[in-house]
């Protein structure tokens, strides 16, 4: 934290699709909030081009600092964790590492942002790979998600951790005192499913999480659980079809009729299908440090969301208490369970 | 086919969650429709009750066969096959076997049905289990998944059978000439994606369907491809999602703003994503006979386009001509497909 009270968020100034114009524009929207300072991590000449456009900015608590190269979607990210050590994503984590800044927010390659915090951060004791989710279905706000996308095929050893992860992250964020933990499966009844809500289901059943059983893709919209747990290839198929779909039909309602005026109803079913707007990004869970994984497409006001996300979660001491609660409840778990 | 030119169709009268009204309503409605004879499969004494309702249902060619028992939702399918043999939909597939109808059509227990087929009707050569599919988003109507939940821990070279069989659906019942088939990862670029997406792109690659590479779920609402496969945990999870969003967001639209009237855009919306209100059911894919799985929550319009899709089904030779395609692209295929 700086001297000054405010927290320190390094922000990755070249990642995602509108870079650096939208991070740089989203961070000085965020300190002007306040209770926050920005680190602005890319290519220097570059940045501070994109921040002279912005009046006054010289007077904000913003500052920049240089790196090289920038993670592309789809690249693999070890590789470029060792062809390229000084991307933006590698430096700007690098920043909390090294006690400079609180937490790191990017909007570029998840992959990168995820490779850099495993890397520099490390994991948990027992965890081989950090988790991401979130309330990816809008019209459930309370309803988080976990994993979307951060591991494709995943042991249901792991799944387990995801969930005690995912109930503190309901507790602290949410504010939920015993969060209902579900299992994502095709059918209700215990014994449907694949072989991985089979063998997931009997972990979470001896764990400590407070188990409620299976739910459907069809519960998911009803506040159904507070965590639903599912492998990060289910998962992120079920945040870009919400997405999509939301998108598809918010277009339907604002073309249906051209006698009305039906674009704030096209907006809110945007925003009920498309939540990461709102919330800007979620923090990996699993690491011990504090980075925001934000969604590519996002403009200022997701990149300024996100930033307080970060805030929220520096202020809350995420990690250590993830930590702590996590070993907790490892120790606690019968040695059966595995 | 009865003599009189009209295709005789097997139902269900006992299954689905409305059963024994509205598959006796559905099937008053097909008839009078006409092209088509039912047979009424269920307890002969209830279903006549049921029949007994409608006004000049006598005239009607309709029968009744009598059948004892039930297949539950959630029931073992195959334990129930040897304990309840007598079970409606058991009864009303054997039908069809014995050359007296010339499909069966069920809004009863999936499991059940396809027990039934797969057992009573057997497999194309080289198919394990049938696979279920359709236009389950409606916003892409022509866009055909497969599978949507009757192969959950599916093998990558059972998923190259389906993508034959999805082709040769795509080409009789839709008219498309030479289907673009797709497979459902979490990223367009090859690599992306679980063990099982990544080994099905090696089979579907060398394979003689016409594979156009990989799409993600916010592809669907698009018609990205005329053929998406999946594995039956997913498929089934994007059905569902679609279905409930779908429900969620009309319910939205409906109570948005009490000042006008928005029930025609709910139902609109509600229609583009519970497309299986209009197509009624699908036939199940692989097994040689004609079975047309309904929707549990089926209503008498759904029942009766269920029974048309098998009548158009018959009238096509679907079950041969699959059969026969089936068996020509395995014989087409490379040795190293495998």
């Amino acid at each position: 934290m700086a001297k000054d009270g405010l927290i320190t968020v390094s922000l990755d100034a070249m990642g995602g699709d509108f870079a650096p114009e939208m991070p740089v524009k989203g961070a000085v929207d965020a300190v002007r909030k306040g209770g926050v300072e920005v680190i602005l991590v890319g290519d220097e000449e570059v940045v501070r081009a994109e921040l002279a456009k912005h009046d006054g900015a010289d007077d904000l608590p913003i500052s920049i600092y240089g790196s090289t190269g920038v993670v592309e979607e789809g690249e693999a990210p070890a590789q470029a964790f060792r062809s390229k050590p000084r991307a933006s994503i590698f430096v700007a984590t690098n920043r909390v590492k090294r006690g400079i800044a609180d937490a790191v927010v990017s909007m570029g390659s998840s992959g990168g942002t995820i490779a850099a915090a495993s890397f520099l951060f490390g994991t948990f004791d027992g965890i081989e790979r950090g988790t991401l989710g979130g309330p990816i279905i809008g019209l459930s706000p309370n309803t988080m998600i976990f994993d979307v996308g951060v591991n494709v095929d995943v042991k249901p050893s792991a799944a387990a951790d995801f969930a005690a992860l995912g109930a503190t992250m309901a507790r602290l964020l949410n504010g939920i005192e015993n969060p209902r933990v579900a299992l994502l499966s095709i059918g209700a009844e215990e014994g449907k499913g694949n072989k991985f809500v089979k063998e997931t289901t009997e972990i979470l059943k001896t764990s400590p999480v407070n188990f409620i059983g299976n739910v459907e893709a069809s519960d998911l919209p009803f506040d159904c659980a507070d965590v639903v747990i599912t492998d990060g290839f289910t998962g992120n198929v079920v945040m870009k079809l919400t997405e999509s779909l939301g998108v598809a039909l918010a277009k339907v309602i604002r073309e249906y009729d051209s006698s009305t005026d039906n674009n704030e109803l096209a907006d809110k079913v945007f925003e009920l299908t498309n939540p990461v707007t709102n919330y800007g990004g979620g923090p990996l869970l699993g690491v011990r440090g504090l980075a925001i994984i934000g969604h590519g497409k996002a403009g200022a006001y997701e990149v300024s969301q996100a930033i307080h996300t970060a805030r929220k979660a520096v202020e809350s001491d995420f990690i250590a208490v993830a930590e702590k609660e996590m070993n907790a409840m490892r120790k606690s778990q019968p040695a059966s369970a595995e």
